[in-house]
């Protein structure tokens, strides 16, 4: 089948082996697959992980995991509760020999990039009827906002910061709107990414070379801070801004020190940016503001299942971040492209394309 | 009056001129004060602080913050609720001109290496009939334990790891055992330390040197999940081990990456070591694993007073921490000697010692 493959550190397109299902598992067409930054970074980045990863970077990788497929064959001993044809999604991952494997972060499971891939049986979810391909792929993507934003544990009267609107920012502003929370401040260098962020939901936007996210945060803070609940010093009797939460979502080396720096006495940060390499940062800054760093992966069964009805429900509207289709041929190109922000937000990959 | 000053990177015994209370300010004499181990990064590192710090390291810096004291004189408009006399402990903060100085850290307020003082006058504890000096001056170093604890939001179902027994990691180790946590399992390098630590309350110590306290800590986790709240894999219906909180309590760069290493997934660390150089990390680490990082400063004046009744009561005994007694013309040399793990934990300056 046709694949494009992570080889030798380049994106090429080539035959590889077609997968042939085991026991538990689902022989599926890809119908569209999402470029994932995650992707970028494994690209720029494998060769340094080391033992941590279960990639090597000497091997054919084929990525890809925010699909929408269609059902061909099943494994032995299925149950068969959907029929051959059925459109699904599913959680990228299958458990085999014991071992919970990554479908396009191993070499045994292909992922998106290729005609065709496996999947676990007991995580498929039907797409509901009506339902778009190309809007069923995004799942994966906004699941990972909606995750973020359940380990913030928001109780309701915070005020969000989201730095960086790539995907995962635009994926954790669209699952902060759903759960009510904001004003929503969200921070870009990217004119083209801070009009998206204004589509999914940030009420306010700041482009970060013009002026301080963290003090359009405080002012956006200070004015909201009617009815909220706010720290008052014990000794001064001053009271203080609502709590912030901070949502890491570039993922390169020095943002969670710069935030670090802006940020506010017991400010909580959720980091979403996915990071590869080693990163700096100063302690004493995050002891003397007591600051909480959660750092979060992915998202459960539960939140994929429940993204995928809200994006069905037209509760989540993820045209907007669909900026082009490529076929196998072009994803090369499209990983070049995809660097630009102004150009580019989400490429879906059409294996099945000419 | 006589102090032992931070002068140009060194500790120098000489005269200063006794400070002067303003309003809201008592003048104290310094019956007993602890040499901490932020004082030794301070000395080390306060030429890299920069900015970030109040303290300039071109200018003389009388520090020590752990400290009982006797009531001398009041400033103006004094309440003078407690007599002449009195011995007390407090938070070792001022507000002076609408700013928070720290007692020790501040170029306008000595610290507890000087023969005199001034402290807030609404935050004086008196010290409890009976209690002796030297055991009330511990009630600072005590109190970061409590604090550290209390952020730690236990729901008395987690097994701790104590990562250093440092006189923070002891504080830690007896504020655990206060609060009915464990087994408490505790690691550092030092022989003396670790017998420290279990006369604290560790109920297991390690030698990282002959294996790794992480390994430890889960074969003690596993041996305890008996009756607690477990992850269960719902994938594979596999067990986890009850949740682990980490403190870290060594303060050295490079000690945080290591623990993100050793903990297994959903950990909670609390940052209590006062590390004041740049660190380093891998967030893919911590991302994988979904950490979470309470970063803690202090404690409460509540926290503060708290402990120093857990002292008084018997419920916290400080006396195996106290491992030396020196005037101002031996301070230096006590910098020294706690650098060496086997021979000292707190030593006290007693500034009225000849």
């Amino acid at each position: 089948m046709r694949a494009a493959i992570m080889r030798n550190g380049s994106i090429v397109a080539d035959e590889v082996p077609a997968p042939v299902p085991e026991a538990g598992e689902v022989l599926v067409r890809t119908l569209a697959c999402g470029i994932c930054g995650s992707d970028l970074h494994m690209l720029a980045h494998a060769h340094e992980l080391g033992d941590s990863g279960a990639v090597d970077p000497s091997r054919d990788l084929v990525m890809g995991h925010e699909f929408c497929a269609e059902i061909l064959d099943y494994g032995p001993d299925a149950a068969r509760r959907l029929p051959v044809g059925t459109r699904v999604c599913a959680v990228p991952t299958v458990v085999r020999g014991g071992q919970l494997l990554g479908v396009g972060y191993s070499h045994d499971l292909p992922g998106g990039y290729a005609e065709q891939m496996l999947l676990s049986e007991r995580l498929l979810l039907p797409v509901p009827n009506g339902l778009a391909t190309e809007r069923a792929a995004l799942t994966e993507p906004m699941a990972v906002g909606v995750h973020a934003v359940e380990m913030a544990h928001l109780a309701g009267d915070e005020v969000p910061l989201v730095i960086g609107c790539g995907p995962v920012g635009l994926a954790v502003i669209a699952a902060l709107r759903l759960k009510g929370a904001g004003p929503i401040v969200a921070a870009d260098f990217s004119p083209a990414r801070r009009r998206l962020a204004e589509t999914m939901g940030a009420d306010i936007v700041v482009d970060p070379a013009a002026s301080s996210p963290y003090e359009s945060w405080a002012g956006v803070a200070a004015a909201s801070a009617e009815g909220r609940h706010v720290e008052v010093n014990p000794l001064s009797g001053e009271r203080g801004l609502p709590q912030g939460v901070f949502f890491e979502c570039v993922g390169v080396p020095g943002v969670i020190d710069q935030m670090m720096v802006g940020a506010h006495r017991g400010c909580r940060f959720v980091v979403v940016g996915v990071c590869m390499e080693q990163d700096h940062l100063h302690p004493l800054t995050a002891i003397g503001k007591e600051l909480n760093l959660q750092f979060v992966l992915a998202y459960t069964p539960d939140e994929f299942a429940r993204t995928l009805r809200h994006i069905a429900e037209g509760e989540i509207d993820v045209d907007p971040l669909i900026t082009g289709r490529v076929g196998v041929a072009d994803v090369a190109s499209a990983f070049a492209e995809l660097r630009n922000p102004e150009q580019h937000a989400k490429i879906l990959v059409e294996p099945w394309r000419e």
